[in-house]
């Protein structure tokens, strides 16, 4: 059969599950199970804490998890670091093949939100520490501490802090001028740790901060994606919270604000699962939420963030090297601290030019030039980390060893690197050999790249309490906010909920 | 048949079952099930965070969970708080059947390590907060912060800090003379907070301090029983990582220490499974840690312990009108800041002594006047927190309501005591309930109490990260950690291995 041919069939044969309910629940099932059973389950004997297994290993989520134990005699073994890195350098500006724009805006944002290597100083990240609280919470637009969620309230209403900007919400400003130079907004004088707020604005200039938004995360303000999508998901937040507020008179701000956060929390999750996830899928299977459901499994457990998911994240290649807003083409790095370029272009049309564009490819080769440091960054963390190697990995998640460098990237040029560096398909170190994965034209990633990350984001995203039988009902989110979960499937609704856009065809991760 | 030869029978048939281990572990495993399944697991959708359900109480342990929602109104009306006190009152010295004083004694220092209610201030609890980690953790020897546990432990071989008095192993001491009066040593100056410390000692006299211990909880210099297991476990852990040393000494004191804590935490949890809370139920069936056996239940879940669990454990009726020690009886209320009468009597005639004499019977009317104040205060916490009536708690754990004072108490004086109190019987209030129902001779506590107690002790005990599959092994505990894993059974063993004791019947839960 010829390929077009098999994939108008599977297509016809995933419209007939989906019109059955049962049977789109036993598919959904089985396939999160595919990826959720992969290795086994929570609690592991390691984590950052210590080489071997400790109290504080087993219970301190301050510590990052760990899938495999340390290796630190192949580590110190490995090849020279810039070498290594220098595969990932970007050779021509491969694109992907239906990836928008979109999907890296939304993915940076989201996953900000739960990999949050700790950094010390400015300059020097503890990488076995995870700031998060590890768990999908919309810490993006909320803060994770207390003190944070309290700053950035309204106290009214039930809402977050906005300011309007030429006729549109956007999150509020973080610096005010005052004697002719822009400091920080007395209110958010501790928003974010010292070691945190000096990282992203030590350097800036005051053009930068005049367009910087007040947000729960300090790298709220390190991309234009990032700006967007705080900007999408706060208006989200304030509308629902009025929604409820019209519906509950009675309710005072604290409810208003708990119940609408609730809401907006499984709006993501909605998100995550049946848009950002089903994208990554090679075939379009509609994923569903299904409350209570993940209960019934033995992959059920409390997250903690593994070291491992915080490094096969590094999409750096999905940065293309040009991106254009407007009309205008401006080099990929200026989407970083792009958010004068949001302000210049609106939301809206952010919006329609991120869903026209293609995202760059993953995969080796394709990490722009000012996206290296970074890169080189992931490469040292892993490395310090004493991760064990590809196959190793593999093993672990259940598939066979790959024989030869050839048999990873059916690429010889490659392949020839890759074997002078490493010598063994054996010692080719986990970090390069996810990104060095040949994939089908259909898939954004490699084999073992995307079961990793399937792995650890379903039984991550599926485990929040929000989902639980005995939390997910109207007591929760109210019926008015059960009804709005109940109405989104995808990041285009709240776009068009949010924004002059009616049309959801013209905003996604996918482009048709 | 009369009761005699039923005993007989069951007492037959469990030894039949215990011979053969697959049905050993069947029937410990139903067992198990049928308290841990007796109403719905967690996550649940409320904490003491507020009364509607929120995201920190959702995720914020720092928050006590509860079991069933807030009910303001129903609290706002219940009986005067003197008048229902003057129920618990101690109208005659009532004792348990073969339940001895070191039963009392390691109930309140286990639990004393979990049911942490905070105290903000030395005369003010805040009823909503937890400050224990949840977990079954030893931290009443090791400390709760990384920072405590640093100034508990010796730096030198894994060891916890010891003293040597009259020949004997006892923990440091918290205090030191200077300039004629008590201070304490610097080294421990942060042991506690402020307001924990000052609650114990702000009102201690020297002679108090001169016998005081450097333990993990403040707490641990309160009662006789507290400092007679902290002696014992920290003798166990200072040998254990003895026996570690000679078989690793290629091993740092970090790694000897984490291994042997390891390893004792485990000691613990067969301990509490295996001989005390075997001691509670009313058949003496033999029931066991099974490591891995929990995770295939769907009510292994992270830990919360609820406020309903912390109230349920106030068994000050335990502590009998006097106490005889090294053939001197004194009042009970001496068994408070009692480690000078420990050091005087020893550690080894204390446990004897212990062992030998019945402790006080669970339930109304029977708890010392001295220990009077602490039961106002779980009156006052349970009303505080809005808990929900008796007959509510019976059917939320799955049992149908009772029907009147008279079929909850076996006693008509007592029934008609609460109905001119309460009126109606599904107007009781839980934190009277529980203490008020009747129980037979071979019981030690009313139905709902002890399925209550059941289900939180086996669904927070079992779910131990130690216990989980992939943990549970010779990389987490040594070799020589398992086999004195394997060779523990009761507390007896830890008695006899620290200890001039050989013969373990002199020392147990159970009067024979």
């Amino acid at each position: 059969m010829s390929t077009s041919a098999k994939d108008w069939l599977i297509g016809k044969a995933l419209k007939v599950v989906v019109a059955v309910p049962p049977l789109h629940r036993f598919v959904n099932r089985r396939l999160i199970n595919s990826y959720a059973y992969a290795t086994g389950s929570r609690p592991r004997a390691f984590s950052m804490a210590a080489d071997y297994t400790t109290w504080p290993g087993l219970t301190d989520r301050r510590y990052s998890g760990r899938h495999l134990g340390a290796q630190r005699a192949y580590n110190a073994a490995l090849p020279p670091l810039d070498e290594v890195l220098a595969l990932f350098k970007r050779t021509e500006d491969r694109r992907a093949t239906d990836t928008s724009l979109l999907f890296p805006f939304f993915a940076q944002w989201f996953t900000d939100s739960f990999l949050r290597t700790k950094w010390k100083e400015p300059e020097k990240q503890d990488f076995a520490e995870n700031e998060s609280n590890h768990e999908i919470d919309l810490c993006q637009i909320y803060g994770i501490s207390a003190a944070q969620i309290d700053m950035l309230r309204a106290h009214e209403g039930g809402r977050l802090k906005s300011q309007m900007i030429g006729g549109e919400v956007f999150p509020a400003a973080l610096f005010e001028e005052r004697g002719g130079t822009m400091v920080l907004k007395p209110e958010f004088a501790t928003l974010y740790s010292e070691a945190n707020f000096n990282r992203v604005f030590a350097r800036a200039d005051d053009a930068q901060k005049r367009s910087a938004f007040a947000v729960g995360l300090e790298h709220g303000n390190s991309t234009i994606g990032n700006a967007l999508m705080n900007t999408l998901f706060l208006r989200e937040h304030n509308r629902v919270a009025g929604v409820l507020q019209r519906a509950h008179p009675d309710w005072d701000d604290e409810r208003l604000f708990q119940t609408t956060r609730n809401a907006c929390i499984v709006l993501l999750l909605k998100i995550v699962i049946g848009d950002y996830i089903v994208h990554i899928a090679p075939a379009d299977f509609p994923l569903m939420v299904v409350p209570g459901m993940a209960e019934e499994e033995s992959w059920y457990r409390t997250n903690w963030i593994a070291v491992e998911f915080a490094l096969l994240y590094r999409w750096h290649d999905l940065i293309p090297a040009t991106a254009t807003f407007g009309g205008e083409t401006r080099d990929g790095s200026a989407l970083r601290h792009g958010n004068d370029w949001l302000l210049q272009v609106g939301v809206d049309q952010a919006c329609r030019d991120a869903s026209r564009q293609l995202a760059g490819k993953i995969g080796l080769g394709n990490t722009a030039e000012f996206l290296l440091d970074v890169k080189k960054s992931s490469l040292l963390m892993a490395r310090t980390c004493n991760l064990a190697p590809y196959n190793a990995y593999r093993k672990y998640y259940g598939k066979p060893p790959v024989e030869s460098f050839e048999a990873l990237t059916r690429d010889p040029a490659l392949a020839a690197r890759l074997q002078s560096l490493y010598g063994s398909i054996d010692k080719l170190e986990w970090f390069v050999g996810i990104f060095a994965e040949a994939f089908d034209e259909k898939e954004m990633m490699g084999e073992l790249l995307k079961t990793m990350v399937a792995n650890d984001a379903f039984t991550q995203a599926l485990t929040n309490p929000l989902l639980a039988k005995g939390v997910y009902n109207a007591d929760t989110f109210s019926k008015e906010g059960m009804a709005i979960i109940d109405e989104t499937n995808g990041l285009a609704d709240v776009i068009v909920r949010n924004t002059g856009i009616t049309d959801k065809a013209e905003v996604g991760f996918k482009i048709r």
